[in-house]
């Protein structure tokens, strides 16, 4: 078996011994003589998996007792419904900052939602004009005081954008989509009334979201939804309303077990801050021919983006790279160029082969 | 390793090809470097499985062409909202035929939503007062000529109840929820508009739901709903529209691949007749000691339910059975007893198995 440096953007890299472990009790786990994915998600053997996993979020991110963490299902697309449908009630407003495809796509499914009940889904600041090369700055942005709640993406995956720091807009109720940062980085829960993630890029596989949120955010959530759209039974039920996708939670499990021994978030941000700051380092000792389009400030420690002089320059980087064994690297489709992520379980020996091979191939193509 | 008589009523036992299959892959498949589930849901390599798995579906079931299938996620329970909210439009109704707890439960989430748009969900039968110990008769069912709709269950899990023949009632759209007989037997896909299932009881693990509807069904429903929400997206999208639980749909393509060289649905529907027969003829050889509370004719083949004299003999049974290493057998906390679950992947030699522990258990304490 020969494991590939992968780059990919999401379902992406999980760390070699979270997978192995799965691999050793895929038949038999922990002596129950049926895969974990065979048990009852009410068995004794299947809870502990979930009530770990529950744990391990909450001790790696120290998230404070007065927030609820459930598993949902549906990524963060579902997401860009439940929200508005549980929090923006007809007549009210919700502001949207917008900083690249993903956060775009949370606030068209929120105005379609909004039109439906007769609310509104406003865009209260967008980089869109200048090519999303660059995070909203908080005093460029026209909130709505009335505003039901502000929503924001910590890292756009597919423009390389990414809050280095976190704000905060305003004073009414935070809400952000942190499916590609999420346990990248220590950061403080509190300023926050709901944050959520994908767990396909720092988490697990892809099929489980998760879903972090003070308590008494979600109460205020509508009640005259089908439980399954609202949070509070999820909350309720411990994510257990109905099954769950168990076999994405035990990778879940297997990935935070991982990250604990690994050092928690404090170590994995020194090593992410690591390969990020080795291969922009690359990118401007040769930025004549690695072009970042995106300002210094705002460049994402996920995901790195650039452009080569030609698209056929692009397209042979891709594919000697894919030669030497690093793959992943082609850019989103809406942008073109190169991408390369860097999420928790790419490894720092990866990155630095994808820099040594940086170099040597501008010095043949430059 | 050694592995278990695995009767649990969902998640459930899965062929042990698929399991090892996914296991001898898990870390690098077909020569990718990387595990199904870090590959892109856009790579080549996962688009195939996808296909794979969808075509099967097809092709096992022989779905005809006027057809769509997709992959979606959030199990029954989210098509219990989802299918309101697409078909019911606001003053219209629908007609729920109610024979059990998962039939229910979808009435209850149409009820919530039809109350929210001003429509109606009816409860056009119900056994509810003979305590769900017979499907609902087509000739006892008061139907809404208007309805949009008629929702009902092909079999109940919890109370053992089932449609042996797949009935229609009147002649709105039909839709059946048929998470835990799907592909356990042969039937004709056309009198049905749309079809759902969860896939962790015939079909693979949790986390993973199936939709089969006539496209010209799919295109009436409502088109104000964020896109996540819609039929349509999901079909015009290839079950690709957002990252798709992509090793669950691994695991189906597996579960569905040995279904095809075990002979298709014909031989497991000839198995899981005979598997039922079996344990029917031990119950009823004995019947005032197993006491199947079930009507003869709404027996259900894929959960058989019966208690024993008294619940102190229902434990007793349960923990015999496991130290004799069959598991699962505990029945549903809302009715007791024991329910034995035989769906697809429950191997005839451990029914046999039950059925020798049962006489012996009835001779020792009957």
């Amino acid at each position: 078996m020969s494991r590939i440096m992968n780059f990919n953007p999401g379902p992406a890299a999980l760390p070699v011994v979270a997978l192995e472990r799965a691999r050793d009790e895929l038949l038999d786990f922990e002596g129950s003589g049926m895969s974990v994915m065979e048990n009852s998600h009410r068995s004794k053997v299947y809870e502990a998996v979930h009530d770990r996993a529950l744990s391990l979020l909450r001790e790696l991110m120290a998230i404070p007792e007065d927030y609820d963490v459930v598993f949902l299902q549906g990524g963060a697309s579902m997401q860009f419904a439940l929200v508005p449908m549980s929090f923006l009630p007809p007549g009210g407003s919700a502001d949207h900052i917008a900083m690249g495809a993903w956060s775009e796509k949370a606030h068209s499914e929120a105005a379609v939602w909004a039109n439906a009940v007769g609310a509104r889904a406003r865009v209260a600041a967008s980089t869109r004009e200048g090519g999303y090369t660059r995070v909203v700055r908080p005093e460029e942005v026209k909130l709505d005081d009335g505003a039901a709640y502000v929503h924001y993406a910590s890292n756009e995956t597919i423009h390389g954008v990414q809050y280095r720091q976190l704000p905060t807009f305003g004073r009414a109720s935070q809400v952000c989509d942190m499916s590609s940062d999420i346990l990248s980085r220590k950061f403080d829960v509190a300023p926050f009334s709901l944050i959520y993630a994908g767990a396909q890029k720092n988490i697990g596989p892809s099929g489980v979201t998760i879903v972090i949120a003070r308590h008494d955010f979600i109460e205020q959530g509508r009640k005259d939804l089908p439980k399954i759209l609202q949070y509070r039974t999820h909350v309720e039920a411990n994510s257990l309303l109905n099954t769950p996708p168990t076999f994405g939670i035990y990778l879940v499990r297997n990935v935070l077990d991982w990250l604990q021994s690994s050092g928690g978030v404090d170590a994995i941000e020194k090593q992410n801050g690591m390969k990020a700051a080795e291969l922009y380092a690359v990118i401007d000792a040769h930025r004549e021919f690695y072009r970042c389009p995106v300002e210094l400030e705002s460049r994402s420690v996920m995901n790195a983006v650039f452009r080569l002089p030609t698209e056929a320059l692009d397209k042979l980087f891709v594919d000697e790279a894919k030669k030497a064994s690093m793959v992943g690297l082609k850019g989103h489709r809406v942008i073109g160029g190169i991408r390369v992520s860097l999420y928790n379980a790419v490894e720092p020996t990866w990155v630095s082969t994808l820099c040594t091979f940086m170099k040597d191939f501008v010095n043949r193509h430059g």
